[in-house]
């Protein structure tokens, strides 16, 4: 299994917010590519594969490829789904989840809680990091990620001490939308 | 220099389309995620990058990175760019391009033309092509991907005749957005 942990330092926390102004609601635009980049091929779901958006560290979103329906990749389609888990969150307390549509859940929780639950080999995507090339998980992993903005000091501090590697993809900083499809096409690869 | 030759079958061939429904103009919505990948990094421009669009083998869009003002990399601002490109596609006469805003240009005329003006090997994208491992074109390079339709059967007739490879980029099809991702990695390793 495949997950993407992706931290969202400026997404909105309730579902307020225009779908005609995507970047202004705190680089959505972004978040969503990385969503759809994160669970669909050509013409297929990855069902083996999520990604959790980390929303300023307090509320996470949780999009599960084997289990949601009719995701379409454009920015717009995600942005409505992600928007009507932000109008749930409300009603997510304590450590309890709440779905609120199939495959999508919204939870209290941030980056730590995210590690908590990780999968597989725990990677810190990090343009400082050691070169991904010749690595290979083996199995699952959880890959962390940063939208437009740095990892604060208090993330890098937390990865430093939970993640078991910390991998760069190249001489080129991506976006995150970038990142996770190189990630992906790497793994593919490798038949994980 | 990298470019990449996006076919686009069912684009609009003028700019009467609204900005809400980019899947709905003929997978504007994929299209515009193609140019922000070809041209944009983490917090940059790939100066040195260019993306023809080739809408129904009528048109060509061609963004260049090293000319175009503030590129947005969201869908909707791409799509305007877009947008005002095919608004003043009918002024476009003969072989003469015409500049719609500053680093974009339309011009009549389809692939076979885009493959006249190529650049550097040329790279046909195709999944069932052979495993780009191993490939360095040396220096510039062109690749033809194809949107969310399969190539036809003509344009397939002119690509074997034409590309200098056919290069598939792992066992998982990717979307044209994706492609253009790891293709740019994979240069960007090698430093080309």
């Amino acid at each position: 299994m495949r997950r993407f942990v992706l931290l969202a330092h400026e997404a909105p926390l309730d579902g307020d917010f225009s779908l005609d102004d995507l970047p202004g609601a705190g680089r959505l635009d972004l978040l969503c590519r990385c969503v759809a980049d994160a669970l669909l091929t050509s013409h297929g779901v990855r069902e083996d594969s999520e990604v959790w958006l980390v929303v300023r560290n307090q509320l996470t979103i949780r999009v599960d490829g084997g289990r949601v329906r009719s995701l379409s990749p454009d920015e717009r389609a995600v942005a409505g789904l992600l928007r009507k888990a932000l109008g749930e969150a409300d009603r997510a307390v304590g450590a309890e989840a709440v779905e609120a549509s199939p495959g999508v859940e919204v939870a209290k929780g941030g980056l730590e809680a995210a590690l908590d639950d990780a999968v597989g080999t725990v990677v810190w995507l990090h343009e400082d990091g050691d070169d991904i090339e010749g690595f290979d998980p083996g199995g699952s992993a959880t890959f962390v990620l940063s939208d437009h903005r740095e990892f604060t000091g208090a993330e890098a501090e937390v990865l430093e001490a939970r993640a078991d590697a910390t991998l760069s993809l190249g001489p080129t900083a991506l976006q995150a939308d970038q990142a996770v499809a190189v990630v992906h096409n790497r793994l593919d690869r490798l038949g994980r």
